[in-house]
Order: structure tokens, then C-alpha cells, then sequence
């Protein structure tokens, strides 16, 4: 059998990291076509990493043909695998998400707060429709979305789309265990980390080493060694002794938009003032990766792109789809619908959670309650996320002021109407649905 | 049969009030004798309570005996009802449960954010003794608390006293319902508000009036008539229509401090910096109407009482306490265990909520799920109040912190610290089961 | 305001009950108009009753106006309440419900076992479109059902049908009341029993007399002192003292159908091949009864009347509608929606337990957990009637064929697709819903 | 690092397939002891199969040491998986559950019915002593019992005994693969059956081969072409494609004891008159097998073995050693606790589930809930085992009861009372909690 990957962003900058995870793992997944879909405006930037992906093919050896297109449906035909990594709006978009907040003394985040709220208002529309697209011409095909909000963006497109076969990915979770690995100073696939709660809210709530528990040392190691697992994007401030022994878990890198909040606003609206926002650092990062990439004697994917923040991605997914075409049933970290492996949460939510991967899908292990001390936040995260879902498709003005002021991040009653009224005027050209006939603006 | 109430904290200034409740009720329910029992610390004031008290029984005219002791075990001999009304600490507490949070950017309140943890730490452990006491010598009395915060309190003692017969009690849902009867222009009594949620933190999911559901309007006059029912202890804001709209839900008065709490911080801040705290105030008011108190021809509970945040607390009480001997039946809002009336609470948790008061106890209604988008919130404020009781009787340093932690109002890594350590010694004195050989400070 | 009563099934004996139920109450809800609605082919007996509860309303001295109609929708024009006793193919489908199952070695009843799965699979469609007609005609009315099986009927009209208002009557806690009353000769309105279950399969917790817990007392009274608190149609065998004390709950009469299964069995066997089943002594008595109704000196409800098994079902439909016109807030005993009284229980199943009845409806009051020993059986019995729906509204054979297998009474994988198959057949007529073009029969 | 087994019930006539078992993996878990022991009453039979064993291993060339020992305690010294596989009272005992229940018209099984019940309260407090022994004296070690009734045994260890690393294993799972792997003629390792229930009472939700799902033809192919997957000490009847269908499930094949009861009892009621109970042909297997054992040039396990009804036991026991000290993370079908996976089933439910296997013990898949409509009956089944467990710890006559009575093989009041009062008398040797002093008997 001979296998087709459509990545749908394929103009990204992350782009030649899939390429090279296809190229890796050729023996196990024999992919003999990719195709990098995008949109018109993205022309260039696709062209170039077409161009790259060829060299890099060329390179292995293997019979793999690459080529783009702006054709969605058409791209989809015989498709096995598709991968979704967009940004409705581009880094202009993000750059409102970050800095509307912050004019009103909010965090100003993409994927946390009024602008994840935003992103995910944005895109669920966006992906509902690729959804329905590989449900009419490949319903055969695993749809892998890496977009964020990741955790938000699956479970609209799980409740909401026809399409059931959907997995989402992130790679917190995999930077978390690489760092665990460091830690430990063990491979990688050595460690397990048992997670618990959602993409960019989860916990670690048990460390094994080759099956055995090594909670109590990880915890410590963490304060005592200082050691940092944050990606590139998250400029980590450490986390205190009291906080780590008190929890006994291990927090993600997103855990300091909750807990250190004055803090971040402090260096976020420093560097507003200064440097301006993270979308405008990484809109350099990007045009130095992309002149990078017109290097015609580039024929691998080039270093720099693992110090972006969002590096293995697609290493996430790859694996992914190994593990979905081979029945490989290892365990992965993924976001699926709970079904029960959460005690706490609705089976019908979407967790981030480990899973076994198997040809019929992730199996996520039942891990049973959430320790008693975060439980009533995780709960409150999860109806926070149920209530951005809901906005995203109703577009009703009240339903997306109760995800705002339902966010701890936002949570004051008159700021959550003026950022609202404020981001829904900056994002409507990519907010059709709050602009319908007779809705309430 | 004669009945027996014992009051403890009788030398409180709202004591006059359970006073008038007892006469008015004298022929549903024919009390002979009220112990004020207090600590010596507290002779002076019980002394002019106990006073005032006999000149409004003889000016009844009912052959009711009031009486004062420092004895607690001797005055609980033969009760029927116990009422607990106390503050461990008195007014110095409180000053320092509202300052040390301020100083550090925190809300500082005597029952919300830092401040009430510490209220709730010292109180626990106090009622939980006295609740002993009840147990061994009047097993068969109801204790009717309403010693703030009344319900973490409640839920404290209803899971670690051998004493069962417990009701928690506040004015709040009675303040709420007469607020709402002079909005419709109605009797309270044909006013029934549906609660949902906890203590201080309960919303008002329906209205009815003589048993219609009259929500929408009630919801509408609250923003467009700008009708308020805030006791004297907050200085509300009023709400804004979205905030409202958005919700479907009255919220009450201590609402303000988790969804305007930057503006309420910045109220508190200036009153701090000028007229001083509550706390202070309070005991200026409290000075003046102990004046009062002894005025020989005062012989009726005095209209100036009903200017305080407490004002009906002990209207609710003596409305408890006839339902209870009566078995009358009628629906009051009690703290009392959930026991499946909220859906989404565990049965152990106590809520705040409508019951049938039979003289076997309140039989909640049951009221199914919490609406999706409070869900989380009161979730999340749930587990908050079960770390409280946890590190109340641990006195563990770590469970204190996941309680601080976990509070909305403070939930910052480091703050969590600063202010624990400094409360802690703050209030010393009052906290030994955190000072017990080995413990960690 | 002047009210109007439709009683749907008018020609039923039952029907002066009812009338004197009313003429009872007319000082608390004062009704001006009452239809007898029936069908036509069983108009004789309208006749009957209508002149029989004209001369009981002439007697009583109220102005009342009652009168017979075959023309449901038209009778509903401004309806404040609309009750519901019909038998969908009359004594005739009765007697096959009992047969049947009879020949097969299987208990025959017409409310359990394949016999009642087989009155529901007529009955929930007729009344369906009773439901619709209301919710078309007179939205504002509640329609008090008292058809069997009560709750699975309840249940499948508030899952179903558009019209809300609705509640399931039964005369079992009425009669379980009255019985504990004589045990303790006290008034029947100073009895509580806190019940748990459904319509049929419920049992009796706790027992108060006045608010006071007299549990163990009315436990050992009922196989002590032999106390039988059975209705008309049910020859009840006793309980033994194990059974009772092993349970700690008041068992209702139908439970001998699965507690004494092999007993009553050989009963009915004997009664079917001697005297005939039930459905054929109904016959005579109603024969008798209706032949007592033409007497024209006749001017109240006869005595003979309580001694058939269903006395007392229009008690407690009266008592109902007073307390829903008046909003009285007292304690009755109905088959509502489940709504987290019984935490074991789905929200929206129905339930038989006691409610405070308002004027917005009745509200049940939370029980919490069912007593783990009959948890799972209780459960068993409430997936049970889930099926028998499911199956009544598919009219799918499979659907049918789980109903059956999965009742306790049946539960045999042959005999079950035997008495299916002959059921099916004998009441074709009244199951259009299974004969549609491509069912499978 | 060496390892250790101690095989509990060491002369049972299976032991040799467990110490085929340890042979065959020995490259993956290198075992240089195993302990067979047993009681004294057991001695003749312990010393021919430790003679087996040791020519068994002989032949092998393996370093393993056998030994055989009647001192429990002083065998743990060391050990890392013990291994329990008991029969308290022995086959007589056996015998007594068989015929006594049949006697009264009960199904008489030594796992089902009121047999199991009895089994059950002979064997729990053994195994806890046992787990307490291995508590003291090799925490480290996993107990893994095979000892029937196996799921409720294992939720008692779990529960009740400071030991928690205790795994349940059945044959039936095992053998419901094969069964599936000849029905689509492909190798036992590409079959994964979902199971969801309890151990005896578990069905197969889905089919999966190599990853794919097969339900539909698996279920097709059960009625139409006859495939049977029952072990050899239960005679299938079949099952009809009406229930197949109707369900959409595997039954296992001790579910002909609850849907096919009539019928089995019919059989069984004959065989008893004929030749005899089970467990009187067991003892003939038994003796024979033994003579066989004797054989001092059988230096293999014996085919005969593999007719038994218990074949594959061992084999399920040994892969689960292998998974557990390599950390090998297949999936396999344990008893363990449901810890979410099961979302209607309480998380310290024992269960039976695919579980991924790893150092740390068995993580069970999360399935979430049970399908509709056979969710109440396996609630209920649950139900009844706790309550068997509840009486076997207290000894209390009427939990028995409670026990019995909600068995739906017993169900009938007066039975469980005769059927209680002969098995209490018959094993009281065996049943020490019962007859303490002040015990109701």
C-alpha cells in the first residue's frame, strides 16, 4: 500500500520538519505523496518550502513525490493522513490577540486568555469546514490538527463535524518528557509521564523511568536542580519550591500565564513597550528561516527551526501517524475525547491524555479522579473551553462574553466587555459569524 | 414541653436580635430559658447584652429566664437549640485578615481571599470542640451556626463532629429575597428564589413569585432599575447589563470581589490608606451601639442594628429553629450537605440551597445540574473550600498553601507564600494546630 | 378565575372518584367545567357515568357543569388540567398481556413482566398524541397521568412529547401511607414515607410519623404484627422477617412479582386454568359496578368502588391539582423527572418520590444515594424501562427483543422471542408502530 | 537479577502448565526457583507434581529449582509473583454448592448462583491472609490469583488488604480470543477483544483484528456458523441469532446461566440424578490425570490437561509475569480496579478490562460507558458482588441474605432463606465468620 499526507499550512515554517519525519520513517509508513496545501496569499512562502522538500527527498532517496497546490478538495482525493497546522488571520492576527489584552492590563497571549479565545473563535470555523471537506472526498483519512488552540480546536471539531477521525497534538508534552529524560539522564522512550487535564493546562501527576516511579525525584530535581523544560516561546521564570511540594505534580511551561500572572504582565507589557510582542519577534525568526530555506544547497531541514516554540510538532505527529498506520499500540500523549479515563470530566471533553495508538484510533489509559487540590480548576478550565466552543459557533455576543469573564485570566466584569467589544471589531473580517444578520454587537 | 436556647458568643452586638426573634415566636415555640454564653475575656459586653436582653423579655411579658455563663459544657445541660455566633481573635483578627492580604495587592476581606482562610483556620477547630461538647452533653440539640465563613464551617463540622444535627445559616439569601420583594412589591414570604452554590458564593438560578417564574423580569429590573439588596458590609458597584444578560443569573453581593475585584481592591486600598479597614469601622459601630445597649429605658432591639452587614442573620436563625420543632415543613435556604440536590457537587459538600425544614432536618430540593457556564467556576470555589477544612485540621504548611493557592483572589505562586508565612505568625496565637511539634513553618 | 377539567378515558369506572375528589375540593379550586372525553366504542358506559356524576354534582350544590365528548381536541379548549386513565384495546388486550406470558411459564400482569412491556408498547403512542393535542390546544394545562405502567408512561411523555407539564399519579404510596397510618393509628396526613424507585418498584426508606423517624418500628410491625398494606388486585403472600430485616425497607405489594416470582406463579396458573385471569374477574366486577352506576337514586361515589385495586388513584390526582392551583407547597408523592433526587439515577429519569408541589410544578427532594443493596437492581429496572420505551417509539423488533430479555421476569433468551412473537401478534392491531413497511416481524 | 515464584495451591492438577509456561519465557523472565505449596491434606498430590515439574525442567535444561513446601510463610522469603490457585473445603466442597442450590431448584455452580456466593465467603478470608503473609514478608512481590470467583476474590484482596499489587486472571478472556482467532483464521495475537463487565459475567463490545474492527462479521458468524469459544466444563447450548442480534455483544459463556437458566437447570437437575454433579466428574478427571502425572518418562505437560475447563489459566498468568517484570506494555485482560475505565461502574470496582501491562501493574483502557442496555443488569451484578464480599469479611446473617437475595440466579425470598441456612450448615468448617459468638445463625 502506498500511503498520501496532505498538510493543509504547508507554507509554514514547520513544514520541513514533517517532511523530514516522513523521510525518517519511511519503512514503517511507505508515504509516496505529500501535498502542501495553502491558501493564494501564501504562494510564496509555499513555493519555497515545496522547493526545500524536494531537495530533502531528493536527498533520501525514496520515492516520494511532493507538490502544492490551492485546491483543498481536490488535494484531498486518496488521502491517508492529513495534517492541519493553520493561522486564520496570520502573525497580523496574532499581533491583535497579544496586544488588545494588554492595552487593558490582561495577559496577551495567542493561545491563553481573551486572544486564545480569539485564535479559537477564528479557526473552529475554519477547521470545521476541512473537516467536512475530508468527510465528503476521504473519509478514510485521520485528520492530525496541530493548530492551536489545540485541546479547543479538536473538541469543537469531534462534537461538531461529521468527520470522527481526529486527533490532536501538541508538543508540550513531549518537550516535558525530553526534559524528564535530561533529568534522568535516560532515553526518551524510557520515560513516561502520566498527564492529566487539557493541552496547555496539563499536569504531570506521575514520572516513570522504564516503568518505575520516579515522582518523588522528579519533583525535586525540578526545584532543587532548576531544571526548565520550556520550549522557546515560554521564557520560563522557575517555579518555587512551596509551589512544586505543595502540588506534587509537575506543571507545563503554560502553567505561568496562571500562577506567575503579575509577573508575566510585568515582562509582556515591558516588551509591548520595548521590542513589541511575541508575534512580532517570531514574524523576524520566520523571514530569517525562510531566507534560510532558499539556500538551493539546503537539502535537510536546518537547526534554527528547533528553536522556534513550537519544534516537534511534528515529530508528534509522525509518530502519530506510525503508530495509526501500523497498529503499533505504543503510548502517545494526545487529545481525544475523555470517554472516561478522566473520572472527573464529561466523557464527550477532549483531555490531553496518554493513549494507546492503534489502526482504529487513540485508546486513552484510565487514569481515574484528579488529585483533590486541582480538581475544581481543571473543572473550571474544561467549562471555560466548553463555553469558547460554544461562541465560536454560535457567534451570540452573550456566549462570548461568558467565556471571557469565565476565564481566570480575564474574570473582571467590565474588562471582559471591552476587550470584547475591542477584539470582535479588530478580528471581524475573519469573525463572520458574530456579524450575521441580527446578531447582537 | 419548655424549650432551652443556648447562645454562644451572647455577648455579641447582634444578640438583641435573637432576642426579638425568640418573644415574636413565643407561641410557636415556648422558650423558657437562653444562656449567653461567652468567653471572660467578653464579661463586659455579655454583661450589657444580658441586661438589655431581661428588659425586652419583661417588657414582653413571656416567662422566658436570660441568663449569661463562661461555662460552656454546664450551660449546654438540657438545650434544645445552640446557636454560634463567635470570632476567635475579636476585631484585632479581623483588622490583620483584611490588612496583611491588602498590603500585598490581595483582596483582604474577612470571609473572601486570604483573609478567610485564616478566619476559617481559626474558627474550625474552635466549633469543632464546641460541636463536642453539644455531642456529650445535648445530643439532642440542633446547633444553628452562623459564625462566618458559615459554609466551610458547616461542612467542617458536619464531616469531623460526631454531632449531626447541624445548620448553617446567613442573611445573604434572606437579604437577597426582601430585596427582590420590594422590587416585585410583594410580601417576602411570596418570594422564592432558587439558590445554587455555596456560601458567599451562591447564585440566584430562578425567581418566582406566589410560585410563578418570574426570572426574566427580575433579571431585567436588577440592571435597568438599578435595585440593589447588598447588606450594610459591601458598597455595591452595581452590575452591568452584560455582566447580567450574560449570566441569566442574580448574583450576590460578595460576587463583587471575584468579578470586579481590581476596582474593589482599589476601593479598599484608598479606605485602607485613609479611614482604615472594616474592621475598624466596625468597631467604632460597635462602641456606639454598646452605648446604646445600656440605656435602662432601651427595652426593644434597637433600629440601628438593622444598619449592620449581619442584620436577619438571626431572623433566619429563629426561623430555623420554629420550622425544626414544628416540623412545619416550609422551604428556607439553609447550609446544609448536598446529599444529590446539585448534580455536579459531591453528596458530602455542603451548599447553600432550598430545603423542606421537617423536624428531622432540611431535606433539600433537589435542583440538578449546575447551569454549563457557572459549572466550573463553583466547582472550582468547591475544592477551594474543602483545602480550607483539609488544612484547617492538618495545620500542614503545604495543604494551607493549596488552599491559598487554589483561592481565585489570590492564586499567585509567590504571593500564596508571602501572605501565608506572614498570617501564619500573624495570628500565632490563634492557630496551634500549625505550631505542633514538627510541623512545618 | 373558573377552572376546567378534562378527564381523557372518562367512561372509566373510576371516573366518580374523581368527581368526588373535585366536589371535595371546590372551596381550595373551584371548577366550573368538567368533559368526559372517551371513545366512541365505549359510549354506553359515558352515559352511565356522566348522569351518575351529574346527579353526585346536583347533590352537592356546586355549579359545576359537567358533560361527555368524543372529541378530544375540541374538549381541550382552555383546559387547566387534563387527566389521563385510558386502556388502549380495553379488558380484551389485558387479558392476552396476562395469558400470554401465563402459557409460556412466565408471570402475567398487565404492569410487569412481558405483559406490561406490552402496555406500554400501546399506550405510549396514544398518549403521545393526547400530549401533542394538549401542548397544540392548552399549553398552559398539566396533564395528570394515572394510565399504567405509570412511570415508563410518565418517563416516555417527558422525553417525547412538546408539552412539559405533566406528572404520573399512582395510588401505591397513597395506599402504603394509609397502611402505615393504621399501624401507628394516627391521621394518614402525619405520615411520611421517604420513597426510593420507580412507579411499582419503589420502596419505603424511611418512615415518619410527624417529622419523627419510626423506621425500625414500622420494619418490625409489618412481619411482627403481619400488616398488610396491599391493594384490591394484589392477594399479597406476607414478607418473612428475613427478607424485611435483611432489606431495612418497605417492601411495596408489586415486589412479590420478583421476590416471591415462583409462588405467585403457581397462583396465577392455578386461578388461569380455574377462574381466569384477572382481566376476566375485572370484567364482572365492572359489569356489576356499572349496573350500581345506573341506579337514578344513586347520588355519590359507591362504596364498592375501594375495594378495586386502583382506589384512591383520583385521590391523589386531586389532591395534586389542588396543591399545583394553590402553589400549597405540600409534600406528595409523583412520578417527575429524577432531576439529581435519586444521585444513582439519571437526571432525566422519572422517578416515584416525594416532591414539594408549587405552582410551577412539583420539585422533588433529594434523597441522595440509593442503599447499596438494591442500587443495582433498581438500576437494572430503570434501564429496563429505558428499553421498553426506546422500543415502544422504534417499533424496532430487536429493540422489543432487549426490553423483554433484559426484564427480570422474562430473562430467558428463548422464551423471550416466543412470547415477543405471539404479543406481537395478538395485539397487531394497537401496534402499528412494529408493522410498518420494513420492520422486521 | 534471579527470580522467584511461589505457586500457591501447588498440587493443584494445573501446575503443570504453569511451569511449562515459566520454561517456555524463561529468556524473558530468567525464574530459578519456584515453591509449589500447598496443606498438608494435599501432600501425596504436591509430590507428583513436583516429581512432574522437576523432570519437566530436567528436560528443559533450564537452572530452575522446584521445591515443594507446607510452610506458606518461609516460602514468600524472596519471592517476586506468587501465585494463588486454591480450593478451600476442597472438591466435597465443591460438591455441596453444586448440589444443594439444585436441590431447591436453583442452578448449582461453583462460581454462579448461590454455589459462587459460598465459594466466595470459604475463599476470601484465606486469600487474605495470604496477601497479608506476602504484605509482610515480599511487599515487592505480585500476587496474581486465579482462584474463583476470581473478580470478586480479587476485589476483596484489593479492598481489604494492605497488599496491592494483586492481578486477577481467567482463562475465559483467553479462551474467547482463540475462539475469535479460529472464527477468522488468523493468529491469536492479531485478535483484541473489547471487553466491558465483570469476570463470569464480561461480553465482548468489539472485535478487532490486526487493529481493524470486525464486530459485525464476529457476531454473524457466532449464530450462523455455530462457532463456540466455551471452555470444556460448560456445554454450550448456543445462542440464538435473535439474541446475538438483539444485544450486538459477545456473550461469554457463562452467561447461558442467566439467559438460558430453564434450560441449563433442566440439564444439570438430570445429570445430577444420572452421574452425578460437576464436581464428581472432575474428581474422575482428576484421578486420572494424576495416574497419568505419575508416569516417570512424561517429562511434558500432558494433553489432557488442555480438555479441562480451567486450560489456559497459566498461560494468562505467565504472560501477565512477563509483561510485569519487563515493562512490556501489551495489552492484556485482567481483573483489576476500574478506575474510570468503566464510566457506570464505581472507580474501586474490580473488573474485568484490556489493560496495558507494565512495571508498575496493569493501566486499563478507558472504554467508557456501558452500552444501554446491559448497563442496569451489570450494575446490578456488581451490586451483588460487593454484597457478597460485604458478608463474607462481616459474617452477618442477613448481608448473606442480602447477598442471596439480589443473586438473580436465587431472587426468590423464601429459597435464599433455605438455601442460606443448609450452605451455612453444610460448610461450617469453612465458615468460621459466621458462627463467632453473637453471630445470627
Amino acid at each position: 500500500m502506498s500511503l498520501k499526507v496532505v498538510v493543509i499550512g504547508g507554507g509554514s515554517s514547520y513544514t520541513p520538519e514533517i517532511i523530514e519525519g516522513l523521510i525518517t520513517r519511511y519503512d514503517q509508513i511507505p508515504v509516496r505523496e505529500i501535498v502542501l496545501v495553502d491558501i493564494e496569499a501564501g504562494a510564496k512562502k509555499v513555493a519555497i518550502i515545496e522547493a526545500l522538500s524536494r531537495r530533502m527527498i531528493e536527498n533520501s532517496g525514496y520515492p516520494i513525490h511532493v507538490h502544492s497546490s490551492f485546491d483543498l478538495r481536490a488535494s484531498l482525493e486518496g488521502a491517508n493522513f492529513v495534517t492541519t497546522q493553520i493561522r486564520v488571520g496570520g502573525l497580523e492576527a496574532r499581533e491583535k490577540d497579544e496586544r488588545i489584552p494588554l492595552k487593558h492590563g490582561l495577559i496577551g497571549q495567542e493561545t491563553n486568555g481573551a486572544g486564545g479565545v480569539f485564535k479559537a473563535f477564528r479557526t473552529i470555523p475554519v477547521l470545521l469546514e476541512i473537516a467536512q471537506a475530508i468527510h465528503d472526498i476521504c473519509p478514510q483519512a485521520w485528520m492530525i490538527n496541530f493548530t492551536n488552540p489545540a485541546g479547543i480546536v479538536t473538541e469543537a471539531l469531534l462534537h461538531h463535524s461529521p468527520h470522527k477521525k481526529v486527533v490532536g497534538v501538541c508538543n508540550i508534552p513531549f518537550n516535558m518528557r525530553t526534559g524528564i529524560a535530561e533529568m534522568f539522564s535516560c532515553p526518551v522512550e524510557q520515560v513516561e509521564i502520566e498527564f492529566i487535564g487539557m493541552n496547555h493546562f496539563v499536569f504531570g501527576k506521575r514520572v516513570f523511568i522504564h516503568g518505575e516511579d520516579r515522582t518523588t525525584e522528579a519533583l525535586a530535581k525540578l526545584t532543587e536542580d532548576k531544571v526548565d523544560y520550556s520550549p522557546a516561546n515560554i521564557v520560563s521564570l522557575g517555579w518555587s519550591k512551596a509551589f512544586v511540594t505543595a502540588l506534587q505534580l509537575l506543571p507545563n511551561p503554560y502553567h505561568l500565564y496562571y500562577f506567575q500572572t503579575e509577573e508575566v504582565l510585568k515582562k509582556d507589557l515591558d516588551a509591548f513597550r520595548n521590542n513589541g510582542t511575541r508575534a512580532e519577534i517570531v514574524k523576524q525568526v520566520e523571514d530569517s528561516l525562510f531566507l534560510t530555506y532558499q539556500n538551493p544547497s539546503l537539502s535537510e531541514k536546518p537547526k534554527e527551526l528547533e528553536q522556534r516554540g513550537g519544534a516537534y510538532y511534528s515529530e508528534a505527529a509522525c509518530n502519530l501517524m506510525e503508530s495509526l498506520y501500523t497498529n503499533k499500540q505504543d503510548i502517545q500523549t494526545v487529545n481525544t475525547l475523555n470517554n472516561g479515563s478522566i473520572r472527573d470530566l464529561p466523557d464527550d471533553a477532549v483531555v490531553e491524555i496518554n493513549a494507546v495508538i492503534t489502526k482504529d484510533g487513540p485508546r486513552p489509559l484510565a487514569i481515574g479522579k484528579i488529585p483533590p487540590h486541582i480538581k475544581g480548576l481543571i473543572g473550571h478550565m474544561k467549562t471555560f473551553e466548553q463555553l469558547v466552543i460554544k461562541a465560536a459557533l454560535s457567534g451570540d455576543y452573550y456566549d462570548a462574553y461568558n467565556a471571557l469573564i469565565m476565564n481566570p485570566l480575564v474574570a473582571d466584569e467590565k474588562k471582559a466587555k471591552i476587550v470584547l467589544d475591542e477584539l470582535l471589531d479588530a478580528h471581524k473580517e475573519h469573525l463572520p459569524q458574530f456579524y450575521r444578520k441580527g446578531a447582537v454587537i
